[in-house]
């Protein structure tokens, strides 16, 4: 990780005084470094990083991250988000112009690093990926203030946004490795339930979760009006006077200072919370039964764990 | 063109209706299709693309015109333009989210044609053009209101955001055809004095041209503080009072209804228009010379008309 880290730091260079500034910005406001972690580790666990020389995956984790980083400074303009991480974002910092163009900046440096790499099965991966990210972002917007989207298409929704990169991250690992085809599907079966429970621990957070923790600004998606599993499970459950309120919050947008508490209210008495964390969880134990082609090892625990850590920061 | 065109519609598909809809749109909307004309034509001339099955260079068309939709659709969101191409803009019809992801879309998209094409070569050319563009671009919002911006840098803007990617279209051309390393390196130098001449001219355009026959808004880089060639000659040039002026209206940016009229008039008095084509001709020139090791041909004709149309389109 602390070579990754380096590698991050290294290729957001540019003689563009601007970019290496918002970059480190980036770099300060850390993150988890949940997806470069998985190429990382995904690689290990089929036997690639150890031997000297064998530092493929190290890139290729650096530029998940760059791919993962553009998104975010992407997704900061779209949403409007001041707060990432517990830090101002960046479009707040550097205005919306620079964070579209540093995000276009490192998509490209990615494909740099990657052509760099030169394996076209990385490319195919990596660039499939990016385009479902982009699709999935779409179609989020799309659902935005529709009560009546189904929950397949919220699904999809973050199939796209989130477990799609997650997916790609572990399965790069393996291809690096040259490892065979069970454990490359394997990992990205894992990556993709992961990403899945990550996603919805994250979208329940968004109506549970204490800000100083989590470094986020609870209630952005209610007051973008985004259609997240919570707002669905308890609009769904709601008595007709909630169901109301709803439509006008979420679907007209007409929303008061005092809305949010109420909504948070509603969405605790629907049990909205635990619904949306126990379908989390069943995405997590697929992603733990995935795992199962491999012997056991200190790295299979260790990709075990994040599944772990990914479900219970909801607590 | 034709298959090209074809290519790009295609290619544009998604199961997300939004972003083929957004798709029809630019296709609608047509443009020059220079870019990909560009690699067509520089392949042709290094004899690729007449015999049975040659159909690279039109997928790689494809993907430099994606290239360059991407880099549009964010660059309106940049600028807040509410016109492109004398439609309204993706941004003012879709909204600024719509652009921003669908333009992430379309880059990630050409990734994906590029890696189907599979040449490392081609995917190191224009990964390095992506970043290079969007260098350009954030220099050229440092530079924005900034009067004592020196021609150098304004040059090393237009390089970036435009100069760039014509050169990487044409040298692709060549790269497809297998051709020798000395036309691979002129047609580069082709591309990148005709991307200098093609941008000089539009931006002398932007104070000087009728709106409905350019497609335009006159007065958008005026309106947004851009530093340009005519304004910096302007400047340059300009009595004590003149300079008042600039400082007020392009780094105050305090701009009232009579200011472009007024600012047009002084870039007419000052001669601003006729140095910013004069240097346009000299990188037209530069262009044209760097032909000179391919034998005379239709394709060679084309490739020396498109600069003329270059520079002659400002008349």
């Amino acid at each position: 990780m602390i070579a990754c880290n380096q590698a991050i730091i290294d290729r957001m260079q540019s003689s563009v005084p601007l970019i290496p500034q918002l970059g480190a910005h980036l770099v300060a406001a850390g993150g988890k470094r949940l997806r470069p972690l998985l190429t990382l580790a995904s690689a290990r666990l089929c036997g690639y990083g150890e031997k000297e020389g064998q530092k493929r995956h190290i890139r290729l984790a650096a530029c998940v991250e760059f791919i993962h980083t553009a998104t975010l400074l992407h997704d900061d303009v779209v949403d409007e988000s001041t707060l990432r991480r517990g830090m101002a974002s960046a479009n707040a910092l550097f205005g919306n112009k620079a964070s579209v163009l540093v995000g276009d900046f490192l998509f490209a440096r990615s494909f740099q690093l990657m052509t760099a790499d030169g394996s076209l099965e990385v490319m195919a991966i990596l660039s499939a990926a990016s385009a479902t990210i982009a699709e999935g972002e779409v179609l989020q917007m799309s659902t935005q203030n529709d009560l009546s989207t189904p929950i397949e298409r919220y699904l999809e929704v973050i199939h796209g946004k989130t477990a799609a990169l997650f997916a790609a991250a572990c399965r790069v690992g393996a291809v690096v490795a040259q490892h065979d085809r069970e454990a490359e599907l394997a990992l990205e079966q894992y990556g993709t339930n992961l990403g899945m429970a990550f996603q919805l621990v994250d979208d329940a957070l968004d109506y549970a979760a204490d800000q100083q923790v989590l470094g986020k600004t609870v209630g952005d998606d209610f007051r973008e009006g985004k259609i997240t599993l919570p707002v669905l499970a308890a609009y769904e459950q709601g008595t007709e006077e909630e169901r109301r309120f709803w439509k006008r919050v979420i679907e007209e947008n007409e929303q008061t200072e005092d809305d949010l508490p109420h909504a948070l209210e509603i969405i605790a008495q629907r049990d909205a919370i635990r619904i949306t964390i126990e379908r989390a969880r069943d995405y997590a134990e697929k992603a733990v039964a995935a795992l199962a082609c491999f012997p056991e090892s200190g790295l299979k625990n260790l990709l075990r764990g994040t599944v772990l850590y990914t479900v219970e920061r909801a607590r």
